[in-house]
């Protein structure tokens, strides 16, 4: 089975189980604004991820899917809330949930996702520690991705320029890795690991997003328009200041024409396409593509190594190679 | 000692605690955002409450410090959010969060202290099944408090004479009375209470709140000007539709003058003072402020006999006297 195949045959033990929390309430528009994005699909990486940790880690699979869902649901809760700040009017080809009902409505169906995942939590059926530990990390995982929404929109405010790579980088992990590690950590938990595994789990998880992350930030430089669904070098018109163009900026003297092509295309909704090419092979020229894609793989290959310590089987076998389709893919 | 110095008294323990978990993060921007109404004062009636019946049910007001922390904390975070919904501008004095900052900035501070409070939850020190049931109540009620927002959204769009009493009254208990029902349960569930302790505790909780929240509107139409610091019949103008106005639409028939000169006042911003008096001697004449009165006079009895079951004691009497005092107050 391919690895896309496989995440969608993981996931379906977890679907029901979320669907199943947004049914309840006695609110019909709070509860079709709350199922809006649920329903409309996503990967549902989080819960597989935390369900295959578990399962790896003590045969616990089962035992995440409360859990998992509850993450799911997170996951979902801070789209529609990232959707009314960001002002996105489309998700997984819907209009937004504040687009479809209101700005109002929207922020309530975020807070009640949120309250329904916490619900979620309170189903996972382990020990005391242990679900304290659970809903520390969750919680306190929540904390950082509003962290990193309230930083990404600070760092709109600054100069591509001036911003440091590692601020980014901290920015990045806490919207996106943050979460993949709380489901590699939850699963561990729930399995019972040991401290050294929880950690292991939780570093294998951090890799996987980071390298997912910045493979997505290539494929939107250096992909195929028709497989990407959009156009190519997006990124550059829209001003995203990606790792790449971060590197390009802090190789790049002052006077090097490159880096006057690169920032004449950044955020310059104007640009023609020939502007938009020049800049992306300015950052071929510098090597930032490069070098993204060599920490990419490095990610991968670090995400690898924390598996060894897991007794080898089809779930261990399974985040090796969903690590390796995080660095490697098309799409 | 007064009940509002006693009161105040009784808050100092938690003040520390709930600002200890607000002083933690690494954006300074969604620090001062998030600790912006928490400092800016708040009777802390939630964390107050949640002590005082832990210390009456079993002795257990110490241990239940960070759940009170963690309520406050839910209070405050749908404050900001309500904030922005209503597109207030003004609270505890101070600009709105929404104002002070900017909206997104507060949509991400109520998501953080969404998270916080979650986070104050896991270091309540009871036993797992304590643990997984303070979660599920806590999560459970922050969803009833999204679906009362979401319905007194929707009830604003319905014709004050359609809706009906019931409706409101879920709506108003979900909005108000439910965050106190928590702190009360969850209060007698630390204190390791019986089942019919804890369930009597949550019943106290839920009059105390729905008589504080009829006297406010009591008091809106017959207090003090000098005393309330806000107009009397302000409600009117503004068409708060309170319990006492859909009374009054009930008992009125359709030819009544009276129900005129209420219509005609109520929602309009340009009614005259002397339309306003018309319209609270309406209310007067139908019976409706008496039945309100009435009504919020039987919800303190109705509590104060749930106490019957604690042994006596200061924090019963506390509680006693609590509820008396929501049915009393001129401010």
């Amino acid at each position: 089975m391919d690895i896309i195949a496989e995440i969608g045959e993981r996931a379906k033990a977890v679907d029901e189980q979320i669907m199943s929390y947004l049914e309840e309430g006695e609110n019909q528009k709070l509860l079709l604004a709350v199922q809006h994005y649920p329903t409309a699909g996503g990967k549902r990486l989080r819960p597989v991820l935390a369900g295959a940790v578990a399962e790896a880690v003590g045969g616990a699979g089962k035992k995440a899917i409360p859990f998992g869902a509850s993450l799911e649901i997170i996951h979902n809760f801070t789209l529609v809330h990232d959707d009314v700040m960001d002002n996105d009017s489309m998700r997984r080809g819907r209009p937004a949930v504040h687009v479809l009902f209101d700005v109002p409505t929207a922020i309530i169906a975020g807070d009640a996702l949120f309250a329904r995942a916490f619900e979620a939590l309170s189903e996972v059926d382990v020990p005391a520690h242990s679900t304290r530990r659970l809903l520390k990390l969750t919680a306190h995982t929540v904390w950082l991705i509003a962290e990193g929404q309230q930083e990404d929109m600070d760092f709109e405010r600054i100069p591509a320029d001036e911003l440091s790579i590692e601020d980014y980088e901290r920015m990045v992990w806490k919207k996106t890795a943050v979460l993949f590690e709380c489901a590699a950590r939850g699963g561990a938990i729930i399995a019972g690991g040991t401290e050294e595994q929880i950690k292991a789990m939780g570093e294998y998880a951090r890799h996987l997003g980071a390298g997912f992350q910045m493979w997505d930030d290539i494929l939107a430089l250096t992909g195929e328009e028709k497989v990407l669904g959009k156009p190519v070098g997006n990124d550059i018109r829209n001003g995203k200041r990606t790792l790449i163009v971060l590197h390009a900026l802090h190789e790049l003297k002052e006077d090097d024409p490159r880096r006057q092509t690169l920032l004449a295309a950044l955020g310059n909704s104007k640009a023609r396409t020939q502007d938009i090419e020049n800049a992306i092979q300015a950052l071929h020229d510098c090597g930032s593509i490069e070098y993204a894609r060599r920490l990419a793989l490095d990610h991968a290959a670090q995400g690898k190594k924390m598996l060894e310590m897991l007794e080898p089987g089809p779930d261990r076998e399974f985040l090796s190679r969903l690590i390796d389709y995080s660095v490697s893919r098309k799409i």
